[in-house]
């Protein structure tokens, strides 16, 4: 008597018929990347919306380890897919915009050619003599689907995990046939962990004494005790330990009433028999092996170095993203790759998403509408060129930070001494309001953010800009010496701790780079401290902040800022200073008279 | 051809004899916690050192999962043991002083009855016949072996992992019986995550096809594919993703030589295939089902109410320590215990040591100075009453932190304020000067430190302060409501970012607190900022910081002070006002003259 277990990511997959989907093949000889050949590959796939005329708007979406081609249910009666949330009308990868192609991977036994296939030569399964492929040889299959459907470049490839994994691969293998790519809760390469936990699954597949070497598709009793038990374990890397608590920690000495013959003396237990007893009946064991193999063997590099040259090659837009408690594909690997893009002066945004719920959250409804509408704001503005001017100001995200006064005066100033057509790097840019400002007035080149709040890079990216969320206590990303015209710290320097880290940073990417801040040596707090014994820019002052808490953890004065610079070899070459009251510029004493200071700085 | 592998924890371990093991009998039946029986136990045990003439110096160390009683080699031609480096004269369980006992656990196949002993109702190895026991079963057996040995109260118990769980055990059930628990590496419970992969190996091995339900003693093929599947997995989390980054990072595709029928496509295939064939020449299938299961079912409570009201019942002094990076025993269980055990008023060290080496940190000897310090300092303190006057103060460890001046002109002022017999929470008591000369000069009655630094910490649990590892941004440990006679703060709160929080703590934990504080408006820093027109306290000051370097995050004088406490509802009962460059009192306008402040508050 199955119980109805705690549903989990993908447990909404079955092996039932793909109603949609159809089929292609390529007869071979088809060169495999390690040298085999297969001599003829079929492929399943499935599509929604509709390829335009000009067959510019196809989207690739690149399922997982485990997926299929069916991505949506493409009518009321169809079975639902395993993206259900992301594809379809309206959805973030809209498909009233955009024709969506979804393949079932070689090796796999969801209707792509894989182990399971009758094999020409023998006219039995392949089983052990389907030979070991790469993410690159999935890929391939890929694109010959693609010259078969006549289109010459995808506009983006999605894909998370291993789909990530095709998805790096289509932008490094081949870089003109993509024009975005996607790449969610996914690596360069799977870390020594993850690949250990494929090492034990696999061993518990192939020593089952079921699995006859690979030569069980004749035999009555198939290897599902291996493969079951690979699946648990898999299952549990996809899960966190934050999720894993929420759902067990309560119940852990209440086992569901499943039929197994696997253990049920906790919770935990009838939930891992669930989940291992229903993927075999719907997953082929040399499958698991051949695809997971391929999986494991993939890396674009294990060093910075090696990684930037793999993906140096990529000629697209980027969207990277991770999830913070995903421990298969940690965020540090993110964070490798965007590092990688940024050092080769690709176009790239990034975010981590902060989630309890492990590597399943790109599937899972929790956060996704965050996560959502970062890929759809970076899908929708990918073909958006210098359109900034149509944006109607009054549509704006409020964005407002200023520490003195409920505007950002120093906004049209900065504006001002930035020359047309530069490329501009926004430090803490908010919801986009300067770039916006920047893009609309200066006609700029290119507009970069960093930000760290998820809401406002969600809203930023929306507005067309990439913008990479960083903490800039933990330094700027690695853009390349002078790969900016102008690199601009707004209304931060005096809430930044590491202070002296963030300008040498900053002094190098910039051609030249534009610091705001408020003068703490300004006449009114001088004042206050000397008459009154007070904090500066306590509630007795014009601060709305008391000592104690306070955003800014940096009191500077515009001669400490310039004795600073003299003393870090820092070249001032312009500073604008002002009364923020009256907005009027200060000549006399700015030290003393002006309250906010925006000065123009280079190496 | 087995080649040399990396060597981990306890590869060491094998299934030699034990030269010095002792055996001691226990005729039947003996009860078991869930209401089983035994008809008989032996137990296996080794000891090291003297059991002195009043029988106060014994030390129960607990071994973990896999582990046996041979800790080390008793002599230059005995194997060595699991724990070389913690025990033995002058280590940091120094067999020089105490009197050593391990035994092998219940349910072990190194000794001690398990399920591969003889039953003597079918004179055939138990096998699946063997009970369902628990910790308190093992914890039990121990008892019995000191009621033969006629130990009344062990001086302490030390165990790691499982040997924790038995540690903590001991101390609920035993309170009497114990005087200092150091648990190690271990938690309340298993963590859900944790529990999984526990959950997976069992299946692995009792669904190995020479499992035959636990009888398979008489068979010629043993569940050792089983057995070393799952012990691949326990092994993957005894390391920890960063150990096997190094480990296996740069060598990923070059596998060993290993004579094994699993996986080798990968260096960490051949690894765990190497640990898997090596553990079952060792160990037994059914020992390896029941220990683990003894362990998954041990819970002293799912709330912190509950671990509080179990964990309430030890009457012993504790040292609580985990590891960064272990991930079976996440560092968020300990600091549970930790908190437990603070608000139930016990007496409680706690450290959690930066390792990159995972769960298996404790076998280690990678962090081994800084945590066997403090293992050997907890220790060589639990019996030390008041001898704080025998302290040479010229070997106490440099303290220094001082703001204004290199010395602790406060520390003399705030003893002073502080009434003899009083107990005391020193937050940032740093390497112990503070509390130390309390001690020494105001008999104070119980004297706890918060400290951040490890190296600190360690140093001032060395001098025999019970002393909490913390960070004061994120809140001060859950004492009781005037738990303390005093908490005192001392130069730190200008550095504390979440400055209410930290205040609103302190007053509820302390009867009385003492908080010293540089003055920000003292008359020298005011005609900084109002003459010179530069951040009070860079360069041009007195302070020994720059602006964009100093560690004060809040700027406050006596008067921002005195307002925030009028603000705050908190009771000022004194200030001392000092100018501290001639130690004197300030009298005259403090907020102008005084430089250094120290205040006694209450709520």
């Amino acid at each position: 008597m199955t119980e109805q277990l705690p549903i989990s990511s993908d447990d909404a997959r079955t092996n039932a018929p793909l109603k949609y989907a159809k089929t292609e093949t390529f007869e071979g000889p088809i060169a495999l990347e390690r040298g085999d050949h297969l001599p003829k590959v079929e492929v399943v796939y499935e599509t929604y919306g509709q390829l335009n005329a000009v067959k510019d708007n196809a989207v690739m979406v690149c399922h997982a380890l485990t997926g299929d081609s069916h991505i949506v249910a493409h009518d009321e009666n169809d079975d639902p897919g395993w993206w259900e949330i992301m594809v379809g009308p309206g959805k973030p990868i809209d498909t009233d915009k955009y024709f969506v192609i979804c393949s079932n991977v070689l090796g796999s036994c969801r209707g792509t050619t894989g182990p399971g296939s009758i094999n020409p030569a023998t006219n039995k399964p392949y089983g052990k003599d389907f030979p070991l492929i790469t993410i690159g040889d999935m890929v391939d299959v890929q694109k010959r689907l693609l010259d078969r459907l006549e289109i010459e470049k995808l506009f983006a490839v999605v894909g998370a995990s291993l789909g990530g994994h095709q998805a790096l691969c289509w932008a490094t293998k081949y870089p003109d046939r993509v024009g975005a790519i996607a790449a969610i809760a996914t690596g360069p390469t799977l870390t020594s962990q993850a690949l250990a936990f494929d090492v034990v699954g696999r061993n518990a597949i192939t020593l089952d004494p079921n699995f006859h070497d690979g030569q069980y598709y004749d035999k009555e009793t198939k290897p599902n005790t291996g493969l079951a038990i690979a699946r648990m374990l898999g299952h549990i890397t996809y899960l966190s330990r934050e999720s894993m608590r929420d759902k067990f920690d309560n119940n852990r000495l209440e086992p569901r009433a499943v039929d197994t013959e696997f253990e049920k003396h906790f919770s935990i237990s009838s939930y891992l028999a669930y989940q291992g007893d229903k993927f075999v009946e719907r997953f082929d064991a040399n499958s698991y092996v051949v695809i997971s193999l391929a999986m494991d063997h993939f890396n674009l590099g294990n060093t910075h170095e090696q990684l930037a040259e793999s993906i140096g090659k990529s000629g697209c837009r980027w969207l990277i993203m991770s999830f913070s408690s995903d421990w298969l594909f940690p965020p540090f690997q993110a964070k490798q790759m965007r590092n990688a893009l940024i050092s080769r002066g690709k176009y790239v945004s990034y975010c981590n998403i902060k989630s309890d719920c492990g590597h399943d959250a790109f599937l899972l409804p929790n956060e996704f509408e965050r996560y959502g509408g970062i890929v759809r704001g970076f899908l929708d503005t990918t073909t958006v060129d210098a359109t900034f001017a149509d944006v109607d100001v009054n549509q704006l995200p409020q964005d407002v930070k200023s520490i003195f006064h409920n505007k950002r005066l120093d906004y049209d100033q900065i504006c001002g001494l930035i020359e047309k057509n530069s490329s501009v790097l926004d430090l803490g840019c908010g919801q986009g309001g300067l770039l916006m400002q920047l893009a609309r007035q200066r006609e700029a080149s290119r507009l970069v953010g960093i930000e760290l709040d998820e809401a406002n890079l969600q809203a930023a990216i929306q507005l067309g800009f990439d913008v990479i969320q960083s903490d800039l206590e933990k330094g700027v990303p690695m853009f390349g010496n002078g790969e900016f015209d102008y690199v601009v710290l707004s209304q931060t320097l005096q809430s930044v701790v590491h202070t002296e880290q963030l300008v040498e940073q900053m002094v190098r990417i910039g051609k030249k780079c534009i610091v705001s801040f408020p003068n703490f040596a300004y006449k009114d707090l001088r004042n206050e401290l000397y008459h009154e014994g007070v904090s500066p820019g306590t509630e007795h002052g014009q601060l709305s902040f008391e000592w104690f808490n306070t955003p800014n953890r940096r009191f500077l004065s515009i001669k400490d800022w310039e004795d600073f610079c003299k003393q870090k070899g820092v070249v001032i070459h312009d500073a604008v200073c002002l009364n923020s009251e009256t907005g009027e510029r200060v000549a006399d004493d700015p030290n003393l008279n002006a309250d906010l200071a925006i000065y123009v700085i280079s190496k």
